[in-house]
């Protein structure tokens, strides 16, 4: 089974990349996917969920204590639950990518292809934009990006001792500033491939 | 003109990646030549430079007076030396892969492709050993991995606001532990010619 894990700067295209490289190389995609299991095996609303895991203030916990995971609290237990449906995924066996929700952390056993995509503030203001309702202002994105991705490192933090974005953490990091993500996407399906076969040499 | 540029951990594979996508690209070369040229402009021995910006200790200068290259001293003197003959070579407008040297930060208007290389220090360990006296220490090729790397961090500190090894700094990073360099070499070829491409079809 070989998997391709995908951390990411919110705006830097990390998601598109995921999806491109499922579709490029016939393997499951997994990303809100995930919400969905844990709204469902919780019996919550997946808009609940998502906002807590992507939006809520994770600065809260003190991390000694929420490394243990034993505090009967509803982010430390949303997190469990994310763990619990990841490891699932896992267990099915099959090539998939699998974008954000810690993966490269939980799954680190199963030797995935850990990718941290990353780009400057302007390529992400750039990219949001696009998605954006058009009065959105800057200032607006610039606070979304600043508090999305601080608690995407506070959660992976709850989980790791590597930083969130480390190149220790990961195979391969790379800033797509400069790419066009169809053509950075068809770049990276051959650049695995080529790890792949590699270590099936050995 | 094209240019990579290609920081590394010490015992990572950078050095021979970059010979070998210079060989695959039909690139021009410069690794140890700039040692060379940078004694030559200043009378003064190969290994002493090399020595002297590989392995001295780059601790002594406040960043802040270091910044300035004003000091008269012989460490900074080299590294402004170390600019001249780097920027000489971009100026010679050749398609070039440059490892080390900072020539990731002094070339920055040019657009270099930035690479930097890194390794879990198992990996480092087992490929400086194939390269070392039979006789050496694990305890003393730490040491020098230690040593090297730190003083890679400082000139780099000197010269850039971005710390060595930050993704930011770079276009793409890499982990080349579980990868045969060659096999690597290829694949960072394909790539980094996608990236060329597409950016001369903007």
């Amino acid at each position: 089974m070989k998997i391709i894990t995908i951390s990411r700067e919110f705006g830097s295209g990390g998601r598109e990349i995921g999806k491109r490289l499922a579709d490029l190389l016939g393997f499951d995609y997994y990303d809100r996917e995930i919400i969905v299991e844990i709204a469902k095996n919780r019996n919550l609303d997946e808009n609940y969920v998502e906002e807590v895991l992507e939006n809520k203030n994770w600065h809260n916990f003190p991390l000694t204590y929420s490394r243990s995971f034993t505090l009967n609290n509803p982010q430390i237990s949303m997190l469990t639950e994310q763990k619990k449906v990841v490891e699932k995924i896992a267990n099915l066996n099959r090539d998939c990518v699998i974008v954000g929700r810690n993966s490269d952390v939980i799954l680190e056993d199963k030797n995935p292809f850990k990718i941290f995509v990353y780009a400057s503030k302007d390529a992400k203001i750039e990219r949001i934009k696009t998605r954006m309702n058009e009065n959105t202002s800057l200032k607006e994105i610039e606070k979304q990006i600043q508090r999305i991705d601080k608690n995407r490192r506070r959660t992976h933090e709850l989980l790791s001792d590597i930083p969130w974005g480390n190149p220790r953490g990961y195979n391969l990091c790379i800033d797509t500033s400069n790419w066009d993500i169809k053509n950075l996407s068809l770049a990276l399906k051959e650049f695995i491939k080529c790890y792949w076969e590699g270590k099936n040499e050995d």
